[in-house]
């Protein structure tokens, strides 16, 4: 939950989301043309959805509809509940309009930033579900990870003393929490029996290539094929190791077989939302399943969707991996900026952002036109949605409005926290007149398939982050080599990186100028098909705050508080 | 699955599941008058039941039999196949049974074992699902558990250096799945931020004391409390830490309230049947829930429940634990025994337990004898099932006929496994007639509240393992003598021990006379209610064999194979 400052003059999230009637999940399948008996129900008001409902002739005439932010504070932007805004907004003017979305990751929801479910009156519900075990996708799939490492290790342990032992192992493990104690782990310890002590670790679930596998897979056969592929290490010879060879693609297909089925909910104006997937962008990918977006637009004639952080994350990786590898062409891209946010960016001290400050949203504007521009150069259409926040003043707002107005970028105000569907009406009309009158071209990618791994790199550091030059640590270049002889080179690339700036420095607000990013980290996702570049001091697994928000969720009277 | 060597001569377990003409769960519900309303769906056959539905009055007159086994072999003896077998022949005989299992861990079912869902025409349907993420309890246990310590580890963290940090750390992890490379390591590994470096392991899910919990606790208001109550360590003073201190008992209670309800499914031949919670009964205490049990007891006069593996360890701690703590009196023990088994327990060469020996069954009968007498001492009334396989010849069978008259016990073949119900009316018969005749008196457990923990060990390793002394290692004195002087010395012992022997050493077949018990550890499960006493080199997370089970599961044609 990305707007907690507003709990003071508008209910929280969980009482709205309970004071809404929530419609059996068959009624709203029904709204979408799904008819009851295909549904595999969880609970009264989730279910999924077998693959076989795509439709290739609806989605070629669905319109996407992708939402990023500028660079987010810490609280977040409101891309979630912009999206449901502005699905509820394209409903309200009598359009058929479905969201799809990313599931909440259990490690922030009990951390520091919450759950992932929208907020106000614009949220997908049962938010108490969806943000705890859901249908338990993120456990499967910490489940398939964890269980190739289990025999991974055994056929070590088992082949200990041959050859046919690994030289290398490059697969760790994976769990949904926030444990910084998991980082860097010594296994196997402890007398004889116990394996063969090694160096491991923990990720989050999130950044589990497996999440990747299954956001980027297209139906089962996919699934299984990228599981085949997924790299575990080396063998002494210097050839690589696969799932494959260690025998257990169908084990672990059969644990992903269900997960791998898109999840429907509703929004709080009872219409559809599709939830599947996780990944985060800053770690890893950031876009919620092709599938379900697929299932999405097999279903409704404007499917809004959002890629995680700003959209240096996010909106780059879902134009250069997701959209790349699934051809899906966005009609659309709306970018949300906050006056807090503007006024971050603008030199403006965390402590102050809730006070009107108009030098400071000038100032600020300056990251919002940089990522229009990035945005711009992969030949999409932009228009900018304002998240409104009661702390806002008309100046503040006059001053966004007056920018896009100079450039000729559509600007439309959010509501829809406070008011729902009708405070994002405005949002939506732009929406459609825009994609009507001036529709985005054919994607442009940043990089090619062909690029060189460095020049792949190098154009996303240089064009959409505004890096100066590109340091490469000696282990990220030794990998980076070997990988341009591999049959691996025309990966994608997806870069690890701090979400709270354009460069690897957090606290580098605004726009950052010549500056040097370091790569320190290389990981293969050969699975995913794409690889991990990782910048500057990111961690695939978060640690907790002082005081998480693990310390304020309680069942009280059988209801579910604090969650957020 | 324990009767694998029956796949020749009959279908495969997975064959004869998919053979079953499934009812919608809610006719099943029906059947037990459990309105279509109350269940919480998931998917088309499997439901969870709300906590009201339990009626104290039902329960009192319902008759619960407890299944259990002479020592196992590594194939097991078939409870579960005798469990279900059974509540199919009393149902054939016109008796309303519904049976109450525990659920299965992925780690047996991809390592060694397998599933647990029974065999042949006496299962538990789904049993894909069942055996796989079925409705998500054993990932919401690994979740909450793992929860737990991370913010353990959080707290300690962000106090370091101050006197709040914990002198010593109790509290691990958990995952479920087979892996010896997580018994012990160390954390925290690594550069600055990655926490402290601190020594920790993982037990497999089943022997989480949240498993537990979730099994003994009555209701959210005692799973809360007792997740209140569990020891993580100590403070600096000696005095104890625990989860109400840490201040999360809320959100763990939240991460287990879908947990807490029993799962409802059904059987090969469409009956109701119950499975909620998995502890194994080596390394935890081997009963399925209290709750699972009691909804059972308000929905069938006769409710058949099974403790795992020897009757030693599951049927011990079902009568000491599960019913001392619940209240629960069984009017009847079903012992199951087979050939194979008791050729075992006679000397007989694993290799050679398929082929007719009468000498064998002869000398392996000591074996059962001793498993009768326990049961006996607690005032049970006993009868034998003897399960039947194809190799079984009718020389050997009419040896333990035999024996049984001879001691006036009940005896009755089962062989459910072959034709379902009609193979298990003989053993209805004998139970319906000897509840009614000769049914249990109550309970007299083999230990007081009131004795000390050492003479609890002693009473139940000489009186039901046959040990004639005990060893405490410097470790586990230390540590009873600890826990005498604490709020938890009227606690229950869980002893971990080894399944196949009534010795802690595995190869000690039949009967073990005058050997030494050897205590290595105590493991306080405050939240549980009780102490676990480590005896001998049992592990409380399994390795994997050489060729594990995950090599033979996959997904062809949209169907599981290789589940068993």
């Amino acid at each position: 939950m990305e707007t907690k400052h507003k709990y003071k003059t508008i209910s929280s999230d969980i009482n709205i989301a309970r004071s809404i009637k929530l419609k059996p999940i068959t009624e709203i399948a029904q709204s979408i043309t799904i008819p009851e008996k295909e549904l595999i129900p969880y609970g009264k008001y989730i279910a999924k959805v077998p693959l076989e409902l795509e439709s290739e002739d609806k989605i070629k005439k669905s319109n996407l509809i992708l939402v990023t932010s500028i660079t987010p504070t810490k609280a977040g932007i409101g891309k979630t509940t912009v999206s449901i805004g502005l699905a509820l907004g394209l409903t309200k003017i009598g359009k058929k309009a479905v969201v799809a979305l990313r599931e909440p990751s259990l490690g922030p929801c009990f951390g520091m930033k919450g759950g992932a479910t929208g907020g106000g009156y614009a949220q997908v519900l049962p938010m108490e579900n969806i943000n705890l075990h859901f249908t338990g996708d993120f456990h499967a799939i910490t489940s398939a990870h964890n269980m190739i490492t289990a025999l991974l290790d055994n056929y070590n342990y088992q082949n200990r003393g041959t050859s046919d032992v690994l030289k290398e192992v490059v697969w760790k493990r994976v769990l949904d929490v926030n444990d910084r104690y998991l980082r860097n782990i010594v296994t196997g310890l402890g007398e004889n029996g116990n394996g063969v002590i090694q160096e491991s670790g923990f990720d989050i679930t999130p950044a589990s290539e497996i999440m990747a596998i299954l956001c980027l897979a297209t139906d089962i056969i996919d699934l299984r094929r990228r599981i085949e592929n997924i790299l575990l290490g080396y063998k002494t010879d210097g050839s690589i190791f696969t799932v494959k060879d260690l025998g257990i693609a169908g084990a672990i297909t059969v644990l992903l077989k269900d997960a791998l089925l898109p999840n429907l909910v509703q929004t709080t104006e009872n219409t559809a939302a599709f939830v599947h997937g996780g990944p985060f962008a800053n770690i890893a990918h950031g876009c919620n399943s092709v599938i379900a977006t697929k299932m999405a637009m097999s279903h409704g004639d404007y499917v809004i969707t959002e890629a995680g952080f700003g959209a240096d994350l996010g909106a780059e990786k879902f134009y250069n991996i997701k959209c790349r590898k699934s051809g899906l062409q966005p009609k659309l891209t709306v970018l949300v900026a906050t006056a807090q946010g503007l006024k971050m960016h603008g030199g403006v001290p965390i402590t102050h952002i809730k006070e009107e400050n108009i030098n400071g949203i000038k100032q600020g504007l300056e990251n919002l036109e940089k990522h229009i521009e990035n945005i711009k150069s992969y030949g999409q259409t932009v228009v900018v949605a304002f998240n409104k926040f009661t702390t806002d003043t008309e100046k503040e707002i006059s001053l966004v409005q007056e920018f896009c107005k100079e450039r000729e970028i559509g600007f439309a105000m959010n509501n829809a926290f406070a008011e729902g569907g009708k405070g994002a009406v405005h949002l939506a009309e732009l929406v459609v007149e825009t994609i009507e009158k001036n529709p985005s071209e054919k994607l442009k990618f940043v990089y090619k398939d062909e690029d060189s791994f460095k020049l792949k790199i190098e154009k996303i550091a240089k064009n959409t982050y505004g890096a100066s030059s590109i340091t490469f640590s000696k282990q990220a270049n030794q990998k980076l080599k070997k990988l341009e002889d591999s049959d691996m080179r025309k990966f994608p690339v997806c870069i690890a990186k701090t979400q709270f700036s354009f460069s690897a420095n957090p606290t580098a607000y605004g726009v950052v100028r010549d500056f040097d990013l370091e790569i320190r980290d290389i990981i293969i996702n050969r699975g995913a098909e794409f690889i991990v570049v990782i910048a500057g001091d990111i961690m695939r697994m978060p640690g907790l705050p002082k005081n998480p928000a693990a310390m304020h969720i309680d069942l009280v009277n059988g209801l579910v508080e604090g969650l957020s």
